[in-house]
Parts: structure tokens; C-alpha cells; sequence
């Protein structure tokens, strides 16, 4: 069949064309290399509806009270990065594997973790949230008295600010997707607005900061200006629906949308207003941004315009030249993705892709793009805009803006080689 | 503290009230039964700075590939529903534990189950959709071929035609909220629009309706009109991001957003294009709706518009006087949910609770009141009202349009009682 002319280089066709019938996706089959097997198939139709499988010949599995994925997707899981496994095996982090999910929504057994010292197994009879510091009256919430309180929820994203920090080594490792991107991830998240316990405590007018500290072992602590606490900060109960898993905070999390990953303390126990910042380890010799100058950029808290490709990616294989559809995800802390381009010569043609609805703020965003491949060489990109104009920075220009030793807020565009072959690399450009 | 004059009576309040600082939420605590505590823990804050729970003096857990839920939840489970136990122990339906979540996703864990033959083991490489019947060409995709595919996403609702049907008994069953009405999850889903295969097939003229075939024992299947299978149905591969799970239709399901749940077929094996519907078990002596009259209604497939109060609910005891938050789940097969107003006088007298946003078509819609109880008997309700102007039906309107013996599109408003002692039961009205 005909295909419509390219938007841009090496096949990228017109976002629409898969909906209008531009396609008739018979293209993807008739033009892959699954043609064969089509009209092999077709002709066994006849006998496919006379078969019973096994699976069909008695009753299934019984109900079960909390349900587990497939066996057949045991592989379906979480990477680990653990620097000082010897010695700390509860330090480091585990990347969502973004290349083998689809939407936007992470599963809560499939989102990324970042411990500073293990996951604490904490008793939420045992466990409460103070609140002191510049406040009027010190409050103290037990659990089961924040979970009376009212209600908010919201979709957004959380992501570490060390994420995607693989790529700011020299030579392009060659790990999947997740293993590289994995440390965002995207859940519904619901609980108690901060704004209002801090109403209830009664914040001192000196009081502009505040340091919220978790109950793990390393007593993890951030400072946070009072203004974005009082704006869409939250202390998350619930994740997707139920309680949060322990790995993300049982039973009490900080969420602050859009902001560094670990400003949203989890475990939390305590909250003190402050006049100013504290300096604590986590915001001075960790998570400040080195600059070319030898100075340190600190409190640079939201997280920049990004996007990466999940299918096809690193460590994929083409199946023949055909029609695919190129899909990844975008996100902002600065709001709404507006946009998200797709070139496949290495950032020289770009065509827009279709995002998912709805685009909501501080939210991942699906993006996807029909590609009809030819079977040259060819280097994929994506690159988003958001609402506030920001757009994704080529690898060039993010190097440029820091010092060498910086391994925070990468938000560059990933390039994907694709090899006649079909073998999918990670490279730089 | 002063509270605001009820919008309604027996204190329900201004939806905006905790939002606007009209009561500071410190009511919530100051009225209710927790102020004593507040006052004594508030005082032992300073010790409480020094101590350091067990779990902070060690380190924690390492990674996990996949996580699950925390120890201290694990009474959060699906309730079940087997009158056949002891011949068929899969068949039958498991109820999402709706009074123990949160938030509008359901977690993968959770989402309700109903088999009618149990859940089958299905090998994907040996499973296939097969499309035929008035067709052109008929087609067989294996797994590996449909994930392939172009995909789409949409967050919405499943609900059982059958769900609520306990409150079909003459006297009220003395069950949770998520035992009674569980039979709806909702979720995020991703998958192949059916249009898109059904063009690739090329469905004859006179092809106006289609069979869908699973794959476990009972084969169960439905006839479907061709006009929504090519409005807004898909094959779902993916829930919440990663691969469905086998109570969910693994590997592959079909997803008619709205429509009685038994519609989208779970372990989709067959598709066949034919003139009529086929009048299978499962629409002619099951999952149709008997009338006054005798006779019964078939192919009734939209969903109704309906709520449901999930906090405060039956089997949870109120803490004595104060303020709460009310909060439900409403959602309609007809489009989004526009209101959603409670009583707590038996439907005398009603509030218009928030609406969480996004407020998605087909999908489940939080809402929340602030309720300041003063100890006196209520009768708590909800009514749900959606964008086409239909309107949640008492009890009685619900009964009088149907036979006794009907059990299936139960949306009448619920009804929780609430004692001076604080005790929650389900009652009729």
C-alpha cells in the first residue's frame, strides 16, 4: 500500500496518520516484516477455532485476596544501583523499567526507590509527625489522627535529580531505558495538604523555611522554603489508591510536584519551621549543582523539561523495516508539557508527536509518533517543550552548563542509534 | 472555635470550607474527640525530638525487584464472593476493599475480580486473538504481533452489571462499603484501539454486531454492537503501566469504557463479525434485567449514573462529635460526573461536595464534604448527577422500575446510618 509522504527525515510520518486512516495500519503488517506471518496465520483460522487450549479445558486459579502479576512477567522489574553494596546494602537506588511499561501511571511495585540507608520497617502505631519549630502551638499527628483529616489528590511524577546520571559519563553506557532514565516514575498520590496542618500549627512571620526529616536511619532531611509548602506541598497517605508501600514512605511521605525527588521526604517524622535553610549533608555536599566555575549551584529545586523514548530503546531489536510506533514519556516541573518533537537524523528534522490526554501539570505525559523505518541507519531523539517555553537542551548544551563533575538534573535528549541491523544503542551526540 | 453555618442540616458544610480557611481545619481537631490528645502531645514534643525509633538505629531493607504492600496492611484484600465454593472455586466475584482506599486509581492488587470458571495460566507465546467471521480478511495476532501495535491510553471505570446486588435483599446487609459495592475498580489502560485491527480485517456491510470469546474454561463470551466496538473500544494489554494481570485478562482483554463489565471480554481469544447478536448464556438467562412485567430486558449496556459514600461507611465507628470529611466515589456510563451533593437527613436536605479534578469521562471521580456531626442519628447519602442530566435514583424509584428478581444495574443512592454511639450501618430508605 502507499504511505503517506514523511513530516520528517528517514519516515517519521504525520502524528494523525494511525486515526485518519492515513495508514490503515494494514501498512504496519503488510510492510513488516510480519507479512508472511499474516497470511500464514489467516489461512489457519479455520483450524485456531477449533483448538481448545489446555488452559481452557478445566477451571482457573481462585480468587485471591491481593492479586500478582503474571509469572510470565518476572522479568518485568526494578534495576538496582548500589554503589556500596558491601557495606550498605540498603544505599542507592532502583530505577522503574520504563522501557517495558506503557501510559503513564507506574505501578506501585514498579516505582523507583532512592534510600540513603535501607527501607525502614517502621510500626505506624509507633510512628508520629511533629511539627515545631517558629510555630504558635507544636503539633503532633499520630497516624491514624492524620488519616481523619481532609483530603486532596493529584497525579504527578517524582523524580530523583540524580536521574539519567549514567549519561554524563564519558562513553554512552549501554544499559536499557529504565536502567538509565528509570528514576521517575508517576503515581496518584493522596493526602493532607500541608498548607493546612501548617494553618493549624500557626507559622511565626519570621518563620520562611522548613526542614522536614525522615525516620530512617540516615535521618534524611531537606530544607524547603515555606512558600512552596504552602503552595501544592502534601503529606502523602496513599499512593494509587491504597496506603504507601513501605519503600515509598509508609506510612507517611512528603510530596512537593515537580520538585527534587528527595525533597519529598519519605518516612517523615518531623517538620521545623525555620528562619533559613540548615545546610544539611543532603543539600551541600549532595544535590548542588556543579558549576564550570568550581562554584556549587544549591536549592535548585524543580526538576527541568525532559523526555525520553521508551519504545523502541537500548537494547531492543528492530523486527525489519515497517511501520512502528516511536512512544516515550515527557514531563516538566515548570507545569504542562506542551509539546514533544521527534527526529530520527540525529536532531536535523523533527515531526510532533501526539500526547495522551489528559496532559495534566507535574505529570508524566505519554508521547507517541507513527515511523515507517526504511532500514538505514538512523538516530532517534525526542525533545519537549512546556507551557512555560522551556525546551529540552541537546547533550552539547547541558555539558556546557556545568562542570564535569555534576551529576545532577540532566535533562539532555537521549539519542538512540538504530544499526541496519536493527540493534538499538545508546550514543552520544 | 466558630464553624460556619451548615449548608444543609446535621453540619454538613460548604464544600470549600477546609479551602477558604472558613474553618482552619484546627476545628477539626478542636471539636472533635482528638483534642485532649492534641493538647498532651503537643506538650511532649520536645521529648519526642530526642528519641529515636528502633528503625531509625539500623539500616534498613535492600532493593526489592518488585515491591508489595507494607505487613501493617495487610488486612487492605479483596472480599469474596463464591456461592459455589465447593464445585467451582473460581467462580464468582472478588469486591476492591473501596472504604480502605483512596484517591480514583484502583492498585493492580485490588482491582475487583469476576470469573466465571476461574483464572486461566495462559502462556503468551502460545496464546492468540483471532479475528474473523465477516470479515475480508480474517486475522490471527499472536501477543508479540498486537504489542506491536500503535497504542492508545485512557484512565476509566469497570464495573460489574451485577455490582451493589446485595442491596437488592429485602433487609440490609450488614457488610463493608467495598463488600457491597467493590464490584468497580478503575484504572489507567493502554492498548490497541479495536477500530484499528477491525479496519486492518475489513468488516463486511452487512457486519453490524461481534462476538467476543475468552480464553478460560467457561468461554465466556458477549455479542457486542459494532458501532461502539469502532466508537471507543480497545484491546488492553497494559493496566496502571505494566502487563494485565491474569485476573485481569492476561494477556490481553477487550476494554468497552462504560459498559457492564462482563462486556470486555478478559483473555480475549476471538472476535467474530456476524449480522446479530448470538444470545449467548451470558445475555439471555444471566445478565438481563428483569421488569414488573416478566419480562426482561437484554443488551441494557451502559452503566448508570451512581456514588457512593466509601468514609465514613458501614463496620467503621465515628470518634465522637466534630468534624470529618465525607468522601465517595461517583461515575456514570453516559460521560463525566457534573455534581455530587450529600445528605445527612435522609435526602430532606443537600450539600454539593468537591469534585476532585480531573474529571474524566467513563472514570471514577472522588468527592469530599466537610461534616461537622453533633452527635445526633443521620442518615448519610450521596446522589451523583452527569453531564447528560441523568440523575442517581432512590431506592424505591430504583425498585419500582424492576422485578424483585432483578440484581443486575443496581445504582440506587446508599444509605449509611449513623448512631449517637457513632456505630455505621447499612440501611434502607
Amino acid at each position: 500500500m502507499e504511505l503517506p509522504v514523511p513530516v520528517a527525515d528517514h519516515g517519521l510520518l504525520d502524528r494523525r496518520a494511525f486515526l485518519t486512516g492515513a495508514i490503515h495500519v494494514a501498512g504496519l503488517v503488510a510492510v513488516g516484516s510480519h507479512a508472511g506471518d499474516l497470511v500464514a496465520t489467516a489461512q489457519a483460522a479455520e483450524s485456531m477455532t477449533l483448538e481448545t487450549p489446555p488452559w481452557m479445558q478445566g477451571p482457573g486459579q481462585p480468587f485471591r485476596g491481593y492479586g500478582q502479576p503474571a509469572k510470565y512477567e518476572e522479568e518485568v522489574k526494578r534495576t538496582f544501583f548500589q554503589p556500596y553494596k558491601d557495606i550498605a546494602p540498603g544505599s542507592g537506588a532502583s530505577m522503574t523499567p520504563l522501557h517495558q511499561l506503557q501510559g503513564t501511571i507506574t505501578p506501585n511495585g514498579l516505582h523507583f526507590e532512592r534510600h540513603h540507608s535501607g527501607v525502614p520497617d517502621i510500626d505506624p502505631a509507633q510512628h508520629a509527625l511533629l511539627i515545631h519549630g517558629l510555630v504558635r502551638r507544636p503539633l503532633h499527628f499520630s497516624v491514624e489522627a492524620l488519616l481523619r483529616y481532609p483530603t486532596i489528590s493529584r497525579i504527578c511524577f517524582v523524580e530523583c535529580s540524580g536521574n539519567s546520571f549514567f549519561n554524563v559519563a564519558a562513553e554512552p553506557p549501554q544499559k536499557s531505558c529504565g536502567a538509565i532514565h528509570g528514576l521517575v516514575s508517576c503515581s496518584e498520590w493522596t493526602g493532607v495538604s500541608l498548607a493546612v496542618v501548617l494553618e493549624e500549627a500557626g507559622v511565626d512571620p519570621q518563620g520562611k523555611w522548613l526542614v522536614a526529616e525522615g525516620a530512617d536511619a540516615a535521618a534524611m532531611n531537606r530544607s524547603i522554603p515555606l512558600v512552596k509548602a504552602l503552595d501544592d506541598a502534601m503529606i502523602a497517605l496513599y499512593q494509587n489508591g491504597e496506603r504507601l508501600r513501605p519503600e515509598q514512605g509508609y506510612p507517611m511521605r512528603l510530596l512537593l510536584p515537580g520538585w527534587e525527588g528527595n525533597t519529598s521526604i519519605k518516612w517523615l517524622r518531623r517538620l521545623t519551621i525555620t528562619e533559613g535553610p540548615v545546610y544539611s549533608r543532603e543539600e551541600t555536599s549532595k544535590y548542588t549543582d556543579l558549576m564550570p566555575d568550581g562554584k556549587a549551584r544549591q536549592f535548585t529545586f524543580p526538576m527541568a523539561v525532559k523526555s525520553v523514548i521508551t519504545h523502541p530503546s537500548a537494547g531492543m531489536r528492530m523486527q525489519g523495516k515497517g511501520l512502528y510506533e516511536v512512544s516515550g514519556l515527557a514531563w516538566s516541573g515548570a507545569g504542562r508539557v506542551t509539546k514533544v518533537e521527534v527526529s530520527a537524523d540525529g536532531g536535523k528534522s523533527w515531526a510532533e508527536a501526539a500526547l495522551q490526554a489528559p496532559i495534566l501539570p507535574l505529570a508524566l505525559t505519554r508521547f507517541r509518533l507513527p515511523w515507517n523505518w526504511d532500514g538505514s541507519p538512523v538516530l532517534l531523539q525526542s525533545r519537549a517543550t512546556d507551557e512555560k517555553g522551556n525546551v529540552q537542551t541537546t547533550r552539547e548544551q547541558w555539558t556546557a552548563q556545568y562542570s564535569a563533575g555534576n551529576v545532577y538534573h540532566y535533562n539532555a535528549m537521549q539519542t538512540w542509534s538504530v544499526s541496519p541491523a536493527g540493534e538499538i544503542k545508546n550514543v552520544y551526540l
